[in-house]
């Protein structure tokens, strides 16, 4: 669509030329994210303060504009794509750690800190904020926040929604909210703070951000342990909650995603011979406690079979434990043109049915699947490997994510555990949820955003 | 109000005669919570199933008839009590556990298990369910969700929202709707899991809860720290933090809070003279962690100025170290007629700043305002002790809540951390919240319930 008579204008008015843009390039940048399936939006703003973000709502919502919020663009389901155009709001400008309060534990930050640096400055304050998706390095708070990120901590940890205190947000129509405050405890009123994470970017547009901070833990351990296959590695972790541990990581590495990271190292493998599944175990606290649960950890890890178990004495040493892991999504792309990749998350003791599962899809749709992930919360990375210039493959990796999808629900599972919906996972949205749950959903949104002008085309 | 033709005899027809009583003493025994401010219901029932919940809140959204769900009417702000009369659910029937998952660490519950009973039976599994507000003998799970229970271990733990995977509720519509599920993870749509949790019974009727479990932790320890006042006690805690513990619980108890306990036991003691403030600190975990924390605990509150350190060394010393806790809500209800408890809470850092605030509620309205609670997320009961037959001081009480509730914001802290809003806060709600927020909070009301047939008169 084009913009309304006027808009443009006012919007150069309000924040200054410098920080409107409706160049084809950066419309069309900005218009894409990880997804890499973009549209380009009709003109590029960067807001630098709450203030300027009302005024192009309150612009927006006049004028019934489409607006779309956006932080680096890092997400997998095109939930930062302006699908309809408009006005793509860019939050790069609002970028401040505006406080760490070490005695309250807990940061106030603007959407567009990068995740890593934040948590680079509160743990030189002897802090943790934990969520930790693998994008940290580029994605924003803002954005994990939007998104509701997880990360491998996430067992131990929780994920993002676990930390945020409060919010403060431009509603559509321009108002500015705040919702909870700078307290763990907050019963006034209606949670608004947990119904605006991981809604992304269709509720409101969120501009501050409190955020609970724990003390930093001071020590950790990390251990790699190896197995024939997945049913072991799997009775490992079992076995480690039954002895009361829960690591702060516990990541699985299916024989498939060795063997692409092997293709892709030139045929160097980085375990055992013959390892069917790996697992990554980190522990971390005070050093009474972290050896007394590496102890636990080795027990139960020996206990289930495991073919090796090695234990990192350095951070060099952790640093070659944690490689195969890092190596496997550059592998994965490295090898294949075109990678799929599928967050869905089952209760974990239905992990094994769940990889029984993907054996099944791999036979039946003769396709690579190789699997990685999140183990200890059952949030396990599916990716469905296409040569983008094989139709036939293409079409069999389709029918074999709708299968995957339908087998999560049955395992009652979810479809996403990090990714959220975006575009690209709506139409999977009713595989998962009643017609109640979805229209219900569907008033929440009518009641923040009765003109649909927020982040159109998304979720639903 | 009357309730509308054919309505009794539908829900005699829906639920069977012994399952509806219009009996009056009923209705209003119904219509009471802890708040003792109640109101007759019309017609009490008690559903058996999910269905028969869906049945009854499509005869009252026909008929428009309010509704009020109700659990075991522990309640301080009234939140279950039918201002407006109508139809009073009692979800006495549905009260099963249903599943206690020990692979997953989860269970799955009616509403109306009593929390204490959860906890014992998912203990005796080795594993734990946190939240522990005072009530939890009497209240329910359901209850407890409704309202975003707290408790002492809400500082290392958090609260009930933390703990709750997923939601089966029936919608006033008799839609059932379900959110969430069996999985840490899910970003699957908005988060109405979370939205529920502490609505107060005012945007569903929950009938079906799915709560994350964690391992027990295997050993505890308890110490009692006094100090000549709250200042010192205040700066334990914020050593306490910087050791990097994180105490399961830490209470305190103030000078006039000991007062009244010492009074109620004519003239007993059970703290050294001078003591102006008491902590109870508790500490899980493994024994190694457990036994490492209490050292830095003893060292953070030596440092801090304490009196006199105690620790116990066996259950019953345990159980001797939290009589004083124990005794002060007895106490004050025996020493007074009428009791106000306002659970406040602010930012930890400024504790000592509340205290100024109550000490100079207490100089310039003459009244004795003990206070306890749980100083670690800043969570403390301001009770304000008032005689019944004593308009002057009754009048006094008011002004000092409307100032306390004024100076509480003022201290970027909230007017209720535990108990919710209900009718008897309601006025206080624009003290805290702004114009904009609250009428995001009414769309979603009504977006849930465009009648207003639920729990009317509630929260604004």
């Amino acid at each position: 669509m084009a913009l309304a008579a006027g808009v443009l204008d006012a919007l150069i008015n309000a924040l200054g030329a410098e920080h409107v843009s409706t160049d084809p390039d950066t419309c069309l940048t900005y218009g894409t994210d990880a997804l890499k399936r973009g549209h380009p939006a009709d003109v590029v703003v960067k807001p630098g303060s709450t203030d300027d973000v009302a005024a192009i709502a309150r612009l927006c919502f006049r004028t019934r504009t489409p607006m779309v919020p956006r932080g680096a663009g890092t997400g997998y389901t095109g939930g930062a794509v302006p699908l309809h155009g408009g006005v793509l709001i860019s939050l790069e400008r609002l970028n401040r750690i505006l406080e760490i309060d070490e005695e309250n534990l807990l940061a106030v930050v603007e959407p567009h800190v990068i995740t890593g640096d934040l948590q680079d400055a509160v743990e030189r304050a002897g802090l943790f904020y934990p969520p930790d998706p693998a994008s940290l390095r580029q994605s924003t708070i803002g954005g994990n926040v939007a998104e509701c990120a997880g990360g491998p901590r996430a067992f131990k940890y929780g994920v993002t929604k676990q930390y945020v205190l409060g919010l403060e947000a431009v509603l559509p129509s321009g108002d500015v909210i705040r919702t909870g405050g700078k307290v763990v405890k907050n019963v006034v009123g209606y949670d608004l703070t947990h119904l605006l994470v991981g809604s992304e970017g269709t509720l409101a547009i969120i501009t501050k951000i409190i955020l609970r901070l724990i003390p930093k833990p001071p020590v950790q351990a990390t251990m790699r342990a190896t197995f024939a296959g997945v049913p072991g590695a799997v009775t490992a972790v079992t076995e480690l909650v039954r002895a009361r541990v829960i690591p702060a990581t516990l990541e699985l590495v299916d024989r498939e995603s060795l063997a692409a990271v092997s293709e892709y190292l030139g045929g160097r493998s980085l375990a055992p011979a013959g390892t069917g599944a790996l697992l990554l175990i980190e522990v971390d606290g005070l050093q009474e406690q972290v050896d007394a649960e590496l102890a636990r950890v080795e027990r139960a890890c020996r206990d289930a079979g495991a073919t090796e178990i090695l234990r990192a004495a350095t951070a060099a040493e952790r640093e070659e434990l944690w490689a195969v892991r890092r190596e496997i999504s550059y592998a994965l792309k490295m090898i294949t043109a075109l990678k799929k990749n599928h967050d869905i998350v089952v209760p974990k003791a239905r992990v094994p049915e769940l990889f029984d599962l993907v054996e099944s899809l791999r036979q039946r749709f003769s396709l690579r699947i190789p699997c990685f992930g999140h183990v200890g919360d059952g949030n396990i990375h599916v990716n469905f490997m296409v040569s983008p210039d094989d139709p036939d493959e293409i079409e069999r990796a389709r029918l074999a994510e709708w299968a995957l999808f339908e087998g999560v629900v049955v395992l009652e599972g979810s479809i996403s555990g990090e990714h959220g919906i975006g575009f690209s996972k709506a139409p999977y949205l009713s595989l998962e949820l009643s017609a109640a749950t979805i229209a219900a959903m569907r008033a929440v949104k009518d009641a923040f955003d009765p003109l649909g002008i927020l982040n159109p085309g998304k979720m639903f």
